[in-house]
């Protein structure tokens, strides 16, 4: 591996999907790009899916990530709210995949402790981390934003932490990984 | 519309994804393949995916469908299950909006219904109903590719009993229109 790669840190939803890129030189990291995609717009499902898809595929191609990051989560209110969400994600993993890039999911718990050491942080608190880390003035102008930046960020610390070349091949490693967040 | 055209039915599933093509010439239609893609053998939650992805993209730009049939459904035994239900139907849904093919989906009991005339039939009684419709001699040799067979079929049915063009752009419309299903 390099010792430097670009993480493409992606948190989708069906109204708001946060995105982010950072730069990872050895043990430090910085900023490259962080932005949102608007999906409350449309109001089309399979316009959203598209305008998911096509803007991960977009941004995979313009900035040639090394791998992917993306937020997770086992509950929800409902099924149907889960097989929305898990459409979501098909549609961002299916670009990721279409590249070669390869994925890596972390629980929102696991991104907050991450970042803050408490799992149960508050969005604020996390925002206000990232912002310290990253030594900018201001938070990004969206809070979704920054699930995107989190989660990037929270699998730089992890691939820092853990040995090299580990991650989440399988639905049931990480399942084992993180039995709190299964309900 | 032209009065030729190709429809591509999908089931996919995290084990199984059964799959056909249909030509459509008016009021008839005909067998163009039938297939399984066998999920099962991969372990590797992603690589289900990619192939999912791949295959599905691989038929569209082989044999050029003007439509996509999905079978979907909103109930399942936890929200575990949906989300990788979800994910399936993402990347299948991702493969085909990259191609601008539409998208159509209906659900089991919808699909059971237009094809044998009662919702609740047995995966058998739909099985031997399509090759009588089809005129083959024997059932194909998975029943899990009659289920790709079948949403394809229904599509056709619909298609020619409804007022052209109609489909199900929006989740909500699908709600509506499927009430039974939501649990």
């Amino acid at each position: 591996m390099s010792s430097e790669r670009i993480i493409f840190g992606i948190d989708p939803g069906t109204n708001i999907m946060g995105y982010c890129l950072i730069l990872n030189k050895g043990k430090k990291f910085e900023l490259i790009n962080i932005g949102i995609l608007k999906l409350s717009a449309y109001s089309d499902h399979y316009l959203k899916l598209k305008k998911i898809f096509e803007t991960t595929l977009g941004i995979i191609d313009e900035y040639n990530p090394d791998e992917l990051a993306i937020e997770t989560q086992f509950f929800g209110k409902n099924v149907q709210s889960m097989l929305k969400l898990g459409r979501a994600q098909g549609v961002a993993i299916a670009a990721a995949l279409y590249r070669s890039v390869p994925v890596f999911e972390y629980s929102p718990r696991k991104i907050k402790q991450s970042i803050t050491g408490k799992g149960s942080a508050s969005k604020e608190q996390v925002a206000a981390m990232l912002q310290n880390l990253l030594l900018i003035k201001e938070p990004p102008k969206y809070l979704d934003a920054t699930d995107g930046l989190a989660v990037a960020v929270c699998h730089f610390f992890q691939k820092n932490i853990e040995s090299e070349g580990k991650n989440y091949s399988g639905w049931k490693k990480f399942i084992a990984d993180n039995p709190d967040r299964i309900k």
